[in-house]
């Protein structure tokens, strides 16, 4: 049987791909222990992406400072007879002692930009790679999402509705973080309001109404409990016929000194069923009753909804935000850029990287707006450029504790506020630039030629 | 700063929508305790889908015998200031106390029918509907994408590569487990392996090749350390040229008694590059090295490359399957069909549900073939039909011990040799019929005629 639990928690040293392991072992056998650089980037914009949002940085360094491999761990890969005691050994007292450089939590960052570059003994370095890219993939995805969702609705609130709809367990927490940090109000998941500090919020279920006999019942049921915060759900039966019952509530409600906080839809055609709704509740002097929607919507149904005009106070975003749907995935990638002084790179089909390690400089126009990005070697200087990668770990600790999940939402703000409007459309928004320092490209040039010719010495 | 550990463990009470609470409270604080049945099931198939695989239920099940509320979430519900005394206290001593009927892990399910049934005091039951949706709809979805690209490849051994993909380390452990269910024979996620016993297995990367000074001195340093067991990368700079600097490295094995066991492309035209390495290991008598292809493969093309005849015996899974990159949500729901012996159903547009607790049955032609199924009251009997859904849990506790894992890959072989190939077409395939019993279609109309007119006593 499977562990009581589902989620591994105290372990993750096996939580990588066999290949980090057996590539620790050929390593260690040839006596390879020299500091690695491995960089962290995209290099193709998912579907209609105009930027990319980092997150995901907090779980990586929590990983790092946390990464061993238990007496069990260590039992299960001697069972597995690929490693030798050498190497068993060698994993026995691993911990992380390298440095960490990233681009904060809740920055905007572009195409081919290292967002977080690590250095390392080369087997610390390459463990890592599952676990980083595990977890950065999905939420800057997940990040990027919601902000374009933000992005739509300007002035309305928005909610993260998606605990039931994401992978698994972890992506839940991760989706209420990510929503948070790109403007989303609340979330519904009360974990990742615990744990991150997240307001909570909900509302009622279907079975909530049909269990009474009658959704009067249920209606006057919840007030009652809770006469301050009830968001009464129409569409069980009809959602006309339940906003016309929702009004004696309300009524009840004020009589006894409350206010029904809002009527949630959630099914049927929104644009009409708002309307409608919105008109029933202000003929009866419920002006101060807000209307929620929610039920498949993505930031392209919210910008739709909110161009038409349809009243809609706050939308409770799910399915579609918290698997990234029409981008559940990139082609992040975590490559060698350096090994023991050295830079390298690889030729692969479509696939080339560009060597050593980088640094991004962020340059702004006159008003301050973003103008460009330049991506450049480490030790360059780029006068009126902004460095967006900064030092966070350094041996094996962080430098700096991480920013607080509200001064990523912060930095959100800032920087999406500088970020020109035509980089935010929803459809085909045109590339923010980036260029190469003419510094990088020599080196690009120079590594390229070397590795092509085979002639690496 | 959040918690060291990147997942919760051992306290997943709070892993709920706040509306479950907050619905706790009105249950709690209007007397209702009876029992509720909810029933889970899919409406409508994800894009080209024509078989569901069941996949999620022991983690379901372990998460029910282990629901609780530790003083800490205790105190911070009570700090969120929407919950009073009574429900704090009732929460502090709360135990799934109900019964769970489900089709089990492997076994093909189909539209609209229910894969789990849970009855319980309806607090106890409506408290589990967010982690149950949310580990069985992705694991479902896993395990049908898992099962189409091993249906697209008959014969090839295709292996987990995802765990970098996949959103978060639940679902990269339940990729490996749901693949391994749907027919492929091992993983890359070393926990994974460990967790479920499944056979890890594993390559090498880029960074390894790009270490060394050349692409033959890591050849032949991962050679050394694992003569018997490695796979070589060759598109690091160019894939032919690695393709014959892999030839001496597997003749130094020979030499020494062993046998390089597989070259691996990782980019450009698997269907030329295939055919072209297979030729230059042939040409030099490397008959028995076998061909791995990885990156970026989905059914889709897994079926292209294997019908157009590329000589790949190993496909590597990994983005697109991890995330179910066409299918990546469904509208999996998880619905009130009963309470206090009541039957109930929502009429929510295009969300209409059935109501009271069911039992579905598979029925078979003369040879044993899967010929339709039908869905019927939880305690009608159709002579000849096999019941799909089985007691799994009474009074929160399992009646039986969970399946194995290779019983659950067992099963989904057995159910699947038993489903007509039209049905595993991966574009457009027809739907399995789905039948409804006389005595369901006679509940249904009439719940439907009782809530339609209001009169639900």
């Amino acid at each position: 049987m499977a562990s009581p639990l589902p989620l591994p928690s105290d372990d993750l040293g096996l939580f990588t791909d066999l290949y980090e392991l057996t590539m620790a072992q050929a390593f260690y056998q040839h006596g390879m222990f020299a500091p690695a650089t491995f960089s962290l980037f995209i290099r193709k914009y998912p579907p209609d992406r105009g930027y990319l949002v980092s997150a995901g940085l907090a779980d990586v360094l929590d990983y790092l400072e946390n990464l061993r491999f238990s007496p069990a761990s260590l039992d299960y890969l001697r069972s597995t007879g690929i490693f030798n005691a050498e190497l068993l050994e060698y994993l026995s007292s691993l911990r992380f002692t390298g440095s960490v450089r990233a681009i904060p939590e809740g920055r905007l960052f572009f195409l081919n930009e290292p967002v977080l570059e690590v250095t390392a003994p080369i087997i610390e370095a390459q463990l890592a790679e599952t676990f980083i890219i595990n977890q950065l993939n999905f939420q800057v995805l997940l990040a990027a999402k919601a902000a374009r969702c933000c992005w739509a609705a300007p002035g309305r609130i928005l909610t993260d509705f998606a605990a039931r709809r994401t992978h698994g367990v972890d992506a839940a927490l991760k989706m209420a973080r990510c929503g948070y940090i790109a403007g989303f109000q609340s979330t519904s998941n009360v974990l990742a309001a615990q744990r991150y500090g997240i307001p909570p919020a909900g509302t009622m279920a279907h079975s909530f109404i049909s269990s009474f006999l009658s959704e009067s019942d249920a209606f006057r049921a919840y007030a009652e409990t809770f006469p301050d915060r009830a968001v009464l759900l129409l569409d069980t039966y009809d959602t006309i016929e339940g906003a016309y019952r929702a009004v004696p509530i309300a009524k009840e409600l004020e009589a006894t000194g409350h206010r029904l906080l809002a009527v949630r839809l959630d099914s049927g055609d929104f644009a009409d069923l708002s309307v409608r709704v919105r008109r029933i509740l202000d003929d009866a002097g419920l002006g101060y009753v807000k209307i929620l929607a929610s039920g498949g919507l993505d930031e392209f149904e919210v910008e739709a909804l909110v161009q038409g005009g349809a009243p809609i106070d706050i939308f409770g975003v799910g399915t579609k935000a918290g698997v990234s749907a029409d981008a559940p995935y990139s082609d992040m990638a975590y490559k060698l850029v350096a090994y023991d002084g050295r830079p390298v790179m690889k030729l692969s089909t479509g696939k080339v990287s560009m060597p050593g390690p980088k640094q991004v400089f962020r340059l702004r126009d006159a008003q301050g707006k973003m103008w460009k990005d330049v991506i450049a070697k480490a030790d360059e200087k780029l006068p009126g450029g902004e460095p967006l990668l900064e030092t966070v770990m350094e041996g094996g600790r962080r430098t700096v504790p991480s920013p607080s999940l509200e001064q990523a939402r912060q930095r959100f703000q800032q920087d999406f506020a500088q970020l020109d409007d035509r980089h935010k459309r929803l459809r085909n928004p045109p590339h923010y630039e980036v260029g190469v320092s003419p510094a990088l490209e020599r080196l690009t040039s120079q590594v390229q030629e070397q590795v092509g010719s085979g002639d690496l010495e």
